[in-house]
């Protein structure tokens, strides 16, 4: 996010909270220094389970993204979003029969088989379906990238087909007369910030690809590398160096694609692609002491933002925090003696949201800027695996809204929830119309 | 829960996974129990947030609970479900300004005020709105009670206002003309499973009621217990003897009710009414093997029973689980020999959800009956922040249904969720009318 202060002040101030707020403009610009250092032959594709705004969804498509999908919910808006069938990967290790037959209905471009069952289920679709769909096997390889922090493969796991298990997989394959054999996919770990590791991955698999082609005598056209691309939440982390990683991706694939003609690859990344654009907003109701300490209660939580509560441990990290001062209500104001005054002069606070639970903690015991009622906290980063990962209706408040800034333009793509979403697919039963035993 | 298991599956079966089933007649039989036992000056409110089901909520207030809510979306809930305005007691740290003016207007029974500020805002509502509202201030308690699992009081806190701050508070109350002076709540921990701890925060907070009144020379009408009765969800946990903690509190309060003439009292609970009554119920999508180890990936997880994945902790414990056979495609088959077979080989299994993260897992290597594609996944005690605490719209599933089974009838209480709520409040704006920088 690279909004000034006061740009974001102003902006935010027009807006009832808490929402989140994304700088379409930054994710534009960074997305498309991405795609723009590509080698032509990979395609980049939108983990859509980061962030699953349709309209973030279709400015990423707009700007050439494939997506990768997790479920047939994820489908229906990744197609409303604007992604053609033939750039959605259907990806996870627990497709249902229904959701199988609802992709090979809108004919998307790759399943992402995960089990041999998976396998045999999917050919009886498409054999029911009449319709040749087109498969790529994940791999859970036998090398352990030991660089992930949420390690995806190289140890026993639930994701994808044992590397030892390829004979009894191809075997498998050859008979299934309804998939078309696209490649493989290894997908090693997320949020990893060391260059070596992912590159070190991205190796592994593009050896394996080769390896398959020859032992099994099949030809591998896709080879989905997978991601994992990380983001620094913390300031001791250090950022990845994206430059690095593309630069070897590119030899990489220049290389293969000399060896194995027409191979294309893929790239998938949710995380790295959006989470920077992207800030929660919450505004301080109340500030309060309680046996000395000093806590700031704000109308927003773990309830939008559960990662930021970091799911109520209690040896835990803060996220960094930004404090912008809400009593200020035009941000014409030229800075002030008191404005510098409270970002010079820090105290040690708790920021908690309103749920009646200890686990509703954003910030534990951090020096910040003086904080007074009506200020705003704002926590970046949060782009990805904000509103989608947390326990929206927890305590019934209203879901958060989502603003997206672009050229100047404040864009509202999401209205904050209401009370009757609480009540939505429920139905009361009057306690005397209930049997009674 | 107390539907024998051949009841159970066909039950099940009848009905698409995943959802939540609920023992209508087990959750009108324990509350009832601890009703009919309470002393007549006690009131007992269901806390919303643990199940905000209308129905189940509904079936709590015609057996003669009041409700305790945390926001405006649980007063609507809880006025949809039929509790009396005056039954209705509304708590939590940062209740804003709107919902506070909600909830005046609705003449709930009493605000649980939770701080200084909080106090004064409520005055200026009340004052706008013309009418004198009823308060009693939630304090933290100086004493710790150290056998809470999660402690709401007794250290620093962002919950209600400390006891050493009550002389200040009082001053602030002189001054607010339109809040009528209830008394006190104190809440200190929740999951609480040793009698003692609870009769002793009982019994502290009777005694604080006590020195305020005359202290402060205030009429106390009402003594808000709290409650953190807590539920074994372990085999090693041993359950709460809440016979004791209710022949204690009726002592206690039959002594208090004789020095303070009119005296009432209010417990609350959420967790120990409803936990037990709730099961969450998944079915086997696939079952793999990964280097060595067993893998059952069901169709629901972490998106609708967060608690269950212990938050992704790789120190967890795992909560027990009942295998039904789904491929007895009839509950009226005799027991097989293949069924107590099955029963009888145990194998260590981990069970996952169907979300592509390793956070999806409802059980890590235990000893479970052998299980099949197609069996069910049952976790009893998910009646409490089941699917209220759950990450519903991560990944895009559908929301579970919830089902009520009571008096040999199964009613539908909430339908499964369908495609298009994931893009509800949503506006999709095409990138094409997005501005440029």
């Amino acid at each position: 996010m690279n909004i000034p202060d006061d740009k974001l002040l102003s902006l935010i101030q027009s807006h009832r909270t808490p929402f989140f707020l994304y700088d379409g403009d930054a994710l534009r610009a960074h997305v498309g220094s991405i795609l723009e250092r590509l080698h032509p032959a990979v395609k980049l594709h939108y983990a859509l389970k980061a962030n699953a705004n349709v309209t973030i969804a279709a400015l990423l498509s707009s700007l050439g993204c494939g997506v990768e999908i997790a479920s047939a919910g994820e489908l229906f808006i990744a197609l409303k979003a604007g992604y053609k069938a033939e750039d959605i990967i259907f990806a996870g290790p627990g497709k249902t029969e229904s959701e199988l037959s609802e992709a090979i209905e809108a004919g998307i471009g790759c399943f992402n088989v995960e089990s041999i069952r998976e396998l045999r289920l999917l050919e009886k679709v498409a054999v029911r379906s009449g319709v040749r769909v087109r498969a790529a096997v994940r791999i859970n390889p036998d090398a352990d990238l030991s660089g992930a922090t949420i390690k995806m493969g190289g140890t026993a796991r639930p994701f994808g087909v044992d590397e030892a298990q390829l004979d009894v997989f191809f075997a498998a394959q050859q008979e299934c007369g309804h998939i078309q054999f696209q490649g493989i996919q290894v997908y090693t770990g997320t949020q990893m910030l060391k260059a070596e590791d992912i590159i070190g991955s991205f190796e592994n698999t593009v050896r394996l690809a080769g390896e398959i082609s020859l032992k099994y005598g099949l030809p591998v056209h896709s080879i989905n590398l997978g991601g994992g691309f990380g983001i620094p939440y913390f300031t001791h982390e250090q950022p990845l160096d994206m430059e690095r990683v593309l630069q070897h991706l590119n030899g990489l694939v220049e290389e293969a694609t000399q060896r194995m003609a027409g191979v294309r690859f893929i790239i998938e990344s949710g995380r790295y692609l959006v989470a920077q654009a992207g800030m929660y907003v919450t505004k301080v109701l109340y500030t309060k002491i309680s046996k000395g300490e000093k806590f700031v209660v704000t109308d927003g939580g773990m309830n939008h933002y559960a990662s930021a509560a970091f799911r109520g441990r209690r040896l835990r990290d803060n996220y960094p925090v930004k404090v912008l001062g809400g009593n200020k209500l035009h941000s014409e104001m030229p800075s002030t003696a008191e404005h510098s005054l409270r970002q010079t002069l820090r105290e040690e606070v708790t920021v908690v949201g309103p749920l009646c639970t200890p686990e509703d903690c954003l910030v534990r015991k951090a020096k910040l800027p003086v904080i007074m009622e009506n200020d705003y906290i704002c926590i970046p980063n949060a782009g990805a695996y904000g509103l989608s990962y947390s326990p929206v209706d927890f305590l019934g408040h209203p879901a958060p809204a989502e603003l997206l800034a672009a050229g100047g333009q404040l864009y509202v793509i999401r209205e904050h929830g209401n009370r009757t979403d609480a009540l939505r697919h429920q139905r009361l039963i009057q306690p005397e119309l209930l049997q009674e035993i």
